[in-house]
């Protein structure tokens, strides 16, 4: 089953169930009409959900609307508690090499995990704000999931259950101003930007094989002014979204409707490209001895789809175009 | 004015005036009914909130209703955005000095901030749950400001617009867990724990000349099982809130019903003891070579007041019991 949020004017949107083949889609209504409210009662309001999700299916829904048109929000546009990871190891290696950092003691044993900011994300087609050049915009793709409460001390187990929609993601990230606040130790404030989010969310019984041990096995395929950037694969990440969940709820519960990231999806082989810039300027640093490939500038887009194995994008598309500078 | 949020059952809670004898208060009704959307809707709600409150303290509110026996919640239980300042350079000095750490680079220039999770703030009478002896369990005594719709780019004296409550509140710390998280530049997940609140969040203009400069200058007087533990005042900000502010909206702007804190309040002169057990702790290393002073074990108590000129609780009181472990 596919959700959505479509713009109403109000914050936390419409709700709406999506087709399978995402042509269609009818609104929630009632109590139950944002993502907010479902995922903070999601026992009560799956049978719901999955009743609308058939009559659309079979064509018997009699509310159903085309989907062309609708302007789409993320699918949770806003959170109380938003936990980006940077999971893929390849990411953290080239990083390190390329800029001479000691590594991170004990990167493999725990997660790295940061706060972000869950109040204002932005929808696919949503410009990417670039308020001064000089702060290095880029982008970062990455999966995500929505949770339900997790109690603290959950075992990565517990946290898998909690799982109940996975989404996909652009992570908006300033790296002029990363350096500094890394070097505090506090992390990253000024930083990251407005993360923005590819239509649908998805419960992960879609995904057959393709979801397991809390990894996304798709590929996720990046297009920078309409030109290849990088297709890596969900596979690599060094923990499953459930032991990132695991790991957060150590010291606290967790609230239905937190959104967990990936951080930025690597992978080793070189053909796999990047979906950050930062990445490639590390391999480029490497390789060449100094960065090549400049940060967004205003008038570029940036477009990020996966597809499933009957190439059919899952989460619908992020198309975002820069603006400002 | 002194507004409140009182629990009705929901995780918004129910707003409520309070009277300046803090022996009276008034719900709000309507889509005002909440902290929240009295926030983000301030100019229009504002008034209404000012006639309530002149009518409860001319004693003619009818329905007016004893403060007595509620139950408080967090001013503003749960936020979209928490961002806590550590703004007290004495305290940065004493950590360093102790720890033997590198200074922190340009913390005098920039404030050091964290982004926090702002899911569960937990009210002023709330049990500390110590869900783990060795995390090393501690409080942290700090101001802090609840704001409206901040701009990207905002000055600081725009951001001072922005300011318009007041709040108190005890930021729960896990000091075992924090250096790892420190290392990563990723900032604190684990380390921080339930941030508890003081019932009352206070307009500026109840302060007089105790609010100037985006800094409170009153002491924060802490007990820990009744035992004088610090009384250290605000007035030693480093920055002021509006410029912590400022610094936050750098790259993004800052939504209506942000909480920004001020950092564990510290004092340079030793007879003003201190906000957290962290900081004691490093003066005994400093001065007896070792930690003296054991972090938080079930049943101990916390108690936090900052008083007014007239020797009032200006924002009602934090006394909480530590439980678990």
């Amino acid at each position: 089953m596919k959700l959505a949020s479509i713009d109403n004017g109000s914050p936390d949107g419409q709700l709406v169930v999506i087709s399978k083949d995402t042509s269609q889609m009818c609104r929630v209504h009632g109590s139950a009409g944002t993502m907010a409210a479902c995922l903070a009662d999601w026992q009560s309001v799956l049978p719901v959900l999955q009743d609308i999700s058939s009559a659309l299916n079979n064509g018997t829904c009699e509310q159903a609307e085309p989907v062309a048109g609708a302007r789409f929000l993320a699918p949770l546009p806003r959170t109380y508690q938003w936990l980006d990871g940077s999971l893929f190891m390849n990411h953290g290696h080239l990083m390190q090499k390329a800029f001479n950092l000691d590594p991170i003691e004990d990167a493999d044993k725990y997660p790295l995990i940061y706060q972000g900011a869950g109040d204002a994300f932005t929808g696919c087609n949503d410009t990417i704000a670039l308020y001064n050049p000089a702060h290095g915009v880029d982008f970062e793709g990455e999966f995500g999931v929505l949770t339900t409460d997790v109690p603290v001390g959950a075992t990565p187990d517990e946290a898998m259950q909690a799982i109940k929609l996975v989404v996909q993601l652009n992570d908006i990230s300033y790296r002029g101003l990363a350096p500094r606040e890394m070097k505090t130790g506090f992390g990253f404030v000024q930083a990251k930007g407005e993360t923005a989010f590819a239509p649908f969310a998805v419960t992960p019984d879609e995904f057959g094989d393709s979801w397991a041990d809390g990894r996304i096995h798709l590929t996720l395929n990046i297009t920078r002014n309409g030109e290849w950037f990088g297709s890596p694969s969900g596979s690599e990440m060094h923990f499953g979204f459930h032991e990132l969940i695991a790991h957060a709820a150590t010291t606290r519960p967790i609230k239905a409707g937190t959104v967990f990231g990936s951080g930025t999806v690597s992978n080793a082989k070189p053909e796999a490209g990047q979906a950050c810039i930062a990445e490639l300027r590390a391999k480029e640093l490497i390789i060449q001895g100094k960065p090549q490939t400049p940060f967004l500038s205003d008038g570029e887009t940036v477009h990020m789809v996966c597809r499933d194995k009957q190439d059919q994008p899952l989460f619908g598309e992020i198309n975002q175009t820069v603006k400002g500078g």
